[in-house]
């Protein structure tokens, strides 16, 4: 592979769109890799793949795929993950895991790096990589919070269906097409792949992501605020979210409100310490039009900040607009990141040489 | 015309998207017209509409049309509203503005019937329509008001296109192909036509509806602070919104958290006080993956409300999801319900006989 000296890193779910977006980033960033094992269902097994200009054949996962394997990169769904990551764990390897089956077990690191990269130190061989819509948010609440405490979060997403996999993006361009056309179109995969109605997406906006709780929030809404609350280490943070999937390919949006806890503040205040901060680009020139929107964050690896207000009520009420790249830092990006936080904490195994 | 008795009605604009639609409503809502005049600028003039079964051609707007008008629609810009419609108040009529030209006018009423019809009693000849963003978040929340107090409102939209007009429908419909067929289409209309940058909407959001004030918020923004506060007669309410432009052709919907002025309210009162309110429709069954969404709400007159929870941290907090057709209740049929209720009210000459 790329390297002499290196990991012995395994993909799960190689062939899926965020598995995809895992194997070019491992190979953008230079992530040191002595071998690459790519994974999947019995299904898609046997597909090749690209890395590094070599070509790699995908392998049927069985437990002992992980046999060797120093870190294993999982996006293959949560009851894969169920299946797999322990038996991954007990072969020696850490699983850096994609979906929500491990998000909220207390023994498991949730890990944005520039958020809580020290959580990794605490961690039994899983660790979670967050819902997507609340890494974006994450990040850009950080900085804020550090510099004058965070009280309130209240949260509006504009999501992009590629968050819902490859047959959605298929499914909100053959839809488009045929509107335009005057022709109709059946709605299979949206909102939900495995919930009963389905909805037109195309010149649509679908008040609805995963399937509904019991306390009439989605599960997509209880993931943003639970998981802030884990990842930001702060259990009282009050938090609410309506999550909102609308016609875009790539690229969550979000309309956040915040009460911070100083009352003195400013617009300039805020907008310096979001300047630089890590992962953030500041886009926010209100006279220029400029402010981030889907179309433009899509492909980059930073979270776009602009539209910074002061609420005209509460003198500790800014509101802001967050978007990013929900299958780069909202997905593979950040877990890739993770996995280079493990590496440069020294918490991986000392990389080898190649045999 | 449809009536031998009734009012002499003039439409000021009537060959624009909205103008069209206040033409279709008075005639399926039937309002008692004796003669309908169709009014445009010099480049629109000649054109014929067809009111009734029978064809109406567009006339050149002169101070002197409104001669012998008693009621006075006018949808054609603010500029053109700032120009005609006193002129039509000095010849007797009364004008309905559906512009914002008039709206903060302390000496205009802007009036939603379902909130403040009683307000019209204080006309002085002009009446203000709000903005579309307003109306169907005013209606939603009278009752709440109503009910149980209103003490603050955090709104984020998700609007459709056509508030731009029919070029940016145009504009949409077209960029869309373009882009499925993967052709370059180079954005001349949205956000604002007369801005300095546009920027692609098909595929993509644009947090910014109308130019920007100094503040940092859109003049859009600022509307339905404002308004909002006006219409429900609270100076003092806490109001917050961020407004974005959606690949939507038509149908606004907003993500609505709101803090009640009560502590022990559940989401059953606040569907059993919204189930049936004046101009709401409820459409919130969780289970039954029933909410609002713009393409099915496009085309009716209600105001739908949905999504209804309760915040996990405020005793006094809920959000909601409201959609309407911005053409509809949030112009066209808000300006037709106001020339009822003037009706209604006896505010209006008496209706002659047709001569």
């Amino acid at each position: 592979m790329s390297n002499s000296t290196g990991y012995h890193v395994a993909v799960m779910g190689a062939t899926g769109a965020v598995g995809q977006q895992i194997i070019q980033t491992l190979e953008k960033r230079n992530f040191p890799i002595r071998k690459l094992t790519l994974l999947s269902s019995a299904r898609s097994a046997g597909k090749q793949v690209s890395f590094n200009g070599e070509t790699i054949t995908v392998a049927e996962a069985v437990p002992e795929s992980f046999e060797g394997v120093d870190i294993a990169l999982f996006s293959a769904g949560g009851s894969v993950s169920q299946k797999f990551a322990k038996e991954a764990v007990k072969r020696g390897a850490i699983v850096i895991d994609n979906t929500s089956a491990f998000r909220m077990d207390p023994e498991v690191p949730l890990v944005v790096p520039e958020v809580n990269a020290e959580a990794l130190k605490n961690h039994r061989g899983i660790i979670a990589n967050p819902n997507c819509s609340t890494i974006q948010m994450v990040v850009a609440l950080e900085p804020i919070r550090k510099a004058f405490g965070l009280n309130k979060v209240v949260v509006s997403t504009y999501q992009a269906v590629s968050g819902a996999g490859a047959a959605a993006i298929e499914e909100l361009n053959d839809q488009s097409k045929a509107i335009l056309d005057e022709e109709h179109y059946e709605p299979q995969i949206l909102p939900v792949g495995g919930d009963k109605k389905h909805y037109q997406i195309a010149f649509n906006a679908i008040p609805q992501i995963d399937k509904f709780t019991d306390n009439g929030y989605t599960f997509e809404e209880m993931k943003m605020i639970n998981e802030t609350k884990k990842i930001m280490g702060m259990p009282d943070l009050k938090v609410a979210a309506t999550c909102v999937r609308l016609p875009v390919e790539t690229g969550h949006s979000e309309s956040v409100y915040i009460e911070i806890g100083q009352n003195d503040v400013t617009v300039e205040n805020m907008k310096e310490v979001l300047n630089g901060a890590p992962g953030v680009t500041l886009q926010d020139e209100p006279k220029e039009q400029l402010y981030p929107m889907p179309a433009m964050a899509a492909g980059k690896e930073d979270v776009f900040v602009g539209r910074i207000r002061q609420d005209l009520d509460e003198k500790n009420g800014f509101h802001m607009w967050i978007v990013s790249d929900n299958l780069l830092k909202g997905a593979a990006l950040n877990t890739v990141q993770i996995a280079e936080s493990l590496v440069k904490l020294g918490l991986v195994n000392a990389p080898q040489h190649s045999s």
